[in-house]
């Protein structure tokens, strides 16, 4: 098992990682404070590892809460229903919510669990890669908004992050790729050494290789934390964790909350970004190029939707939290491995990006 | 202008009380961090003092959210209001929210303030007598449940409190005993002194009085602040700010939100907690009926509800806030101006508290 720790000061906690934890009772209840556990997970996760889980907290008053499946639940009718249980159970100050599933019930849990009686305790669980190397750790909580995506939420962190790798074997590959989506993006905005591990043992992380899949969650957390620990509350550097994010939160926005995977929408937000970056004059066309072949090998789309207009791509992005002031601001790499949040270029960048031909940008890569 | 400070670090906020405060500029551009403001507020209260208001903030981006009036609708639905408002106008992470009317609209505002975009700034405007001396103080923000009151909510401070003395001429006389509740809370609480100078006043305070008005809400301010300082998130001393409020919540849950006010829900309830605290040997029944008086004279009723049954309560209170693993937990009186959180009393005070005549209690006050 390896273990990192996120640096908050009263609100430090650790990431534990490695195959079986889901077994660990010791884990678990090292970080309960109370009796009262309230596990929080889908229609999908449950008949998977539920059972595992309850037997590793055997002892408590415990209750589970299952939700249906998918982004286009994270809404406030389904944060009630978690509400809606924990008070029916009389959950009291000293319950802990522990979220078992991907980001959407981490995102979800994690912020009942800010404002469920003014705050109780959680533990996150997180069982797809996504969620693992990237939504779990950080403390970012909240849902969906019909004109937004994560616009109501809390800056809440858990008591302790649970990875149990050994959860990915029933992972759709489909849902892999979008992982992979996040584990890419630490290597291109702040570790190029990591990208080039990655170009490596992409086929091996595909084939859920146990070693690399731990080495991979690993680095990814570690520069996570770093970056957390640095900028708690997004005042500054952590913006760099949305590279591709404001391009990918339009996309899934205006296709509809979980008709494209966020990781999907992600990948293609990346190639955005990587375009935008190349135009700019920042990263060579052979370094875009190569983060592209990355993606594609990843398994992910790197062309956005064809229905969506340059205009259907300001319309959401207007709304980004980034936006101050009125102005958009989009995360950049300004080299290869160097992210940066800027509002500083000029707008015809911006057009030329979001008009770009993706589909000939991909056909040239194997010219 | 009188100016107190809550001392929570860098959350630190001045509350600055005074007759005419709404027209004073300076005050409130001193706390904005963007140029963005959304203000919140009711439909009654918008007639009265919005124009007021919006003239001092003249130079912003302005918007009004104009909501139902009343307890009933301190709801996820209206909170929502609040959302689509901010995003259809764009409002980004450096907006301002100013909450203008009671304590519904300051929970209501305060709780979308920090869950928008996970917490922008927000302003405390309070135009009640019960807001002004306890609930715009504090950082407490929420919603009810249908199964029970501010189950969903966040501790979240604001910039500033701006107390406007000049707008309780406006205030209806129910409302402002209502307020009256929570002034003399503090006194039997932890100010004995404050008790004694209550009774001499509270005639005046009825009577719109202005200096009277001032030094009671400066008190009651300067009480809260010190409690809320020792202990922001209530995990001891700051749950004896809930005297009479855990009867009360019951009241105000079994009658609907809003048939009772929360201000007279809270008058009965502290005539319970004061019974308790006779039975229990602890105050004397003069000193009960001493204060059952001063309730009285405020305007508030002391006698719970007719339809009300023990077992009403006692359902109720298994959901307060206070119950810990199972143990429901009282704010009762060691002495006069002491109060405590407790546990420990034998269950059948409490049944007796329940049933206990409270119409007789009140007839034999006249002997």
């Amino acid at each position: 098992m390896r273990t990192l720790t996120v640096d908050l000061g009263e609100r430090s906690y650790p990431i534990y990682i490695g195959a079986g934890l889901l077994a660990r009772a010791d884990l678990f209840k090292a970080h309960l404070t109370g009796r009262q556990v309230a596990i929080v997970t889908n229609e999908t996760v449950a008949p998977l590892y539920l059972q595992k889980l309850e037997a590793s907290l055997s002892g408590c008053e415990l209750m589970a809460i299952v939700l249906p499946d998918g982004e286009a639940f994270k809404t406030w009718e389904t944060l009630q229903l978690i509400f809606d249980g924990l008070l029916q159970a009389r959950h009291d100050r000293r319950t802990t919510v522990i979220a078992l599933g991907g980001g959407v019930i981490g995102d979800m849990a994690g912020f009942a669990a800010a404002c469920y009686q003014r705050g109780v305790d959680f533990i996150q669980v997180p069982t797809t890669l996504l969620s693992q190397v990237d939504s779990s750790v950080g403390g970012k909580t909240g849902i969906n908004h019909p004109l937004g995506k994560n616009m109501v939420g809390a800056f809440y962190q858990p008591q302790a992050v649970i990875i149990d790798t050994a959860v990915l074997a029933t992972l759709p590959a489909r849902e892999l790729s979008a992982g992979l989506a996040e584990v890419i993006k630490y290597g291109l905005i702040c570790d190029e050494d990591f990208l080039a591990w990655l170009e490596q043992h992409i086929d091996a992380l595909r084939a859920l290789d146990g070693q690399a899949l731990i080495e991979a969650i690993e680095r990814s957390c570690a520069a996570k934390a770093r970056v957390v620990g640095a900028d708690e509350r997004e005042s500054g550097l952590r913006a760099i964790l949305n590279l591709g994010h404001t391009f990918g939160h339009a996309i899934e926005t205006h296709m509809g909350y979980g008709v494209w995977l966020h990781g999907e929408a992600v990948g293609a937000g990346t190639a955005m970004a990587l375009e935008m970056s190349t135009r700019l004059g920042w990263i060579s066309s052979d370094e875009r190029d190569r983060a592209l072949r990355l993606l594609i090998k990843a398994g992910l789309p790197v062309v956005p939707p064809a229905e969506m207009t340059p205009e259907h791509f300001l319309e959401h992005m207007a709304v980004d939290k980034k936006v101050l002031d009125g102005r958009l601001r989009l995360v950049l790499l300004r080299r290869m491995g160097d992210a940066t949040v800027t509002d500083e270029f000029p707008r015809e960048v911006l057009d030329a990006t979001l008009s770009a031909d993706y589909r000939a940008l991909v056909a040239q890569l194997d010219q």
